[in-house]
């Protein structure tokens, strides 16, 4: 079937309408109509071919919620009218060992984004920025009740993102958890570590950020150029989630840490970052890096999310204004995540 | 009591006979009677300034082996006559929760070193290159038996530096262990993580060490040069133990790690070393850094190497030959450790 999209059909050029083929649901697979989608900045680094990947016409588009529309024969683990969310992943070969410890996301074959990738039938991906999606059953998840769609569309790519570390790294009562950079990452970092628990503390240079940070649960702030807050939290954090991507110092977090505390990163600054590896050294410190996360954590994270009435803060946008909140987006102007109401598309 | 010395007097100088002062032991300390002494890199990087925190006349040396000479008389730990170790660590608060762990590295007061530092009592410490060394009993390990004194003395700085990560990583059967650099550090953790049981891997760009790898216990060797053998490990490590001090492309050790893999830093370069962080982010990985050993650490990582039959690789030198070594030392030119053999301060 033709349904309406926005894409980018060349290097250098804006969104714009565009129609697309989305297949009849197999016997496993379900075709969603969606409501909203998510803008992630990693639409902009691909859609915009920075990390030189584009395969155009690309629509971009990976944090959905929408309505399950028609499902195949064979579907059991929605029905029609079901809301669900897709995220990131599109597709894998559900065989191999990743796949069955529901990491779909490592995958032997390689993970199938959601769009501008190709799927193990040879097809194209088409992303979110769409009316509709058709899916194998597997890669939709169901929004808990209680949640609101809209905000819930970020926790799809945004949310897992930043549950996966949070957990892995075992964040909760008694334990000190830091975030760096406060965007659509960083608010909903803060929100999970306060409600997993853990005493968690925004870092950031500016102070106008403190009021937001709190707002959204920080339990306090250490602001970065003020010497003696950053020397009375020396040495104190368990975990910090670092969610910058632009470049910065890395080495200004790694004092922050406890003896074997964990810097992990979750969006990756596109230039190498220079490491002094002695701060490493001294207080066996870690570094690490953590991908999104596998369908069964993205159950679990929603499930989490709606016990403890976690969403985005969101702003709605129509789809005709999207050009603009991608720009607003690359100037950090945005309170924390943008929303497209995909019912503007017809 | 005045005893043989050996010391480098002003920066740019080299070692040169010296005379220092020992105190007599105290209640709780023992004399022990010098008769070897590892040199470790870090002798020439704080004796020449390198770390810009020399305070001449500098005394190095911190892999000690002797025989206890003299108890004072509330000591229990060791008797007259005992072959003991003596390592890094000097002196710490033995109050504090690190010190309790018996983490005294960590200790909340500052560890003091065995050399160029200033113990809790505001007296400096003079290192191994000398005849004999006053300490308080806990920081003297015993040499369990079988194991060869001069061969031991490079595991009380070298050996718990490669042992602490290989433990804390789990290092042993069923694991796939690399270790990046072949020199003081590098052959005794191929020997450790060997003897522990992990599939154990050299990773080198000189194929000329590919014997020498093999004959320390390595089962196989990764040759960097060869991209056949770049991608046939790809993923492949659960842990790399990277011991290369100077300036290297820490990017390129990142790929061989398994999902979750850990790249571990035992020794610092000099200089910041560019981090490209998607590398960490996709496969989340991990990369630390890890310091010495406690004392009941080193006791045990001892025990382990007797049980074992681990020393270094050793080529034993005269004193008076001690700046020949260091100048070897800076061209890599020793497999795979110079100690001293302190009768010939005599």
């Amino acid at each position: 079937m033709q349904v309406d999209a926005y894409a980018i059909t060349a290097e250098g050029q804006g969104l714009e309408p565009f129609t697309i083929e989305r297949r009849e649901p197999g016997p496993e697979e379900v075709l969603v109509e969606l409501m909203y989608c998510g803008i992630c900045h990693t639409d902009l680094v691909v859609a915009n071919n920075e990390s030189k990947q584009a395969q155009y016409p690309v629509v971009p588009g990976h944090e959905m919620v929408g309505r399950v529309a028609q499902v195949g024969e064979g579907v059991t683990k929605v029905a029609e009218g079901d809301l669900v969310g897709i995220g990131c992943i599109a597709d894998s070969c559900r065989t191999c060992d990743p796949c069955h410890a529901g990491e779909e996301h490592y995958c032997n074959s390689g993970f199938v984004m959601t769009f501008n990738s190709t799927n193990l039938a040879g097809e194209k991906t088409w992303g979110g920025y769409s009316s509709h999606y058709t899916i194998h059953e597997h890669y939709v998840v169901k929004i808990p009740e209680g949640l609101d769609p809209a905000g819930a569309a970020p926790l799809l790519c945004g949310g897992i993102t930043v549950y996966t570390p949070l957990k892995r790294f075992e964040a909760g009562p008694g334990k000190r958890v830091g975030v760096a950079g406060l965007g659509g990452l960083g608010h909903l970092a803060i929100k999970m570590a306060k409600a997993m628990g853990a005493h968690t503390t925004m870092i950031t240079g500016s102070p106008n950020k403190i009021p937001d940070a709190e707002r959204l649960g920080a339990d306090d702030v250490v602001l970065t150029s003020d010497p003696d807050q950053v020397a009375a939290h020396a040495g104190s954090f368990d975990l910090i989630i670092n969610t910058i991507s632009g470049e910065h110092d890395v080495n200004a977090y790694l004092p922050y840490l406890s003896r074997k505390g964990v810097l992990c990163y979750v969006g990756a600054p596109q230039v190498p970052l220079p490491l002094v590896m002695g701060l490493l050294i001294f207080g066996d410190k870690v570094m690490a890096g953590s991908l999104i996360g596998g369908i069964p954590s993205t159950e679990e994270m929603l499930e989490f999310c709606a016990k403890h009435n976690i969403t985005a803060d969101i702003e709605m946008v129509d789809i005709q204004d999207v050009n603009a909140a991608w720009d607003r987006i690359e100037k950090n102007d945005v309170k924390y995540r943008f929303v497209i109401d995909l019912g503007s598309l017809s």
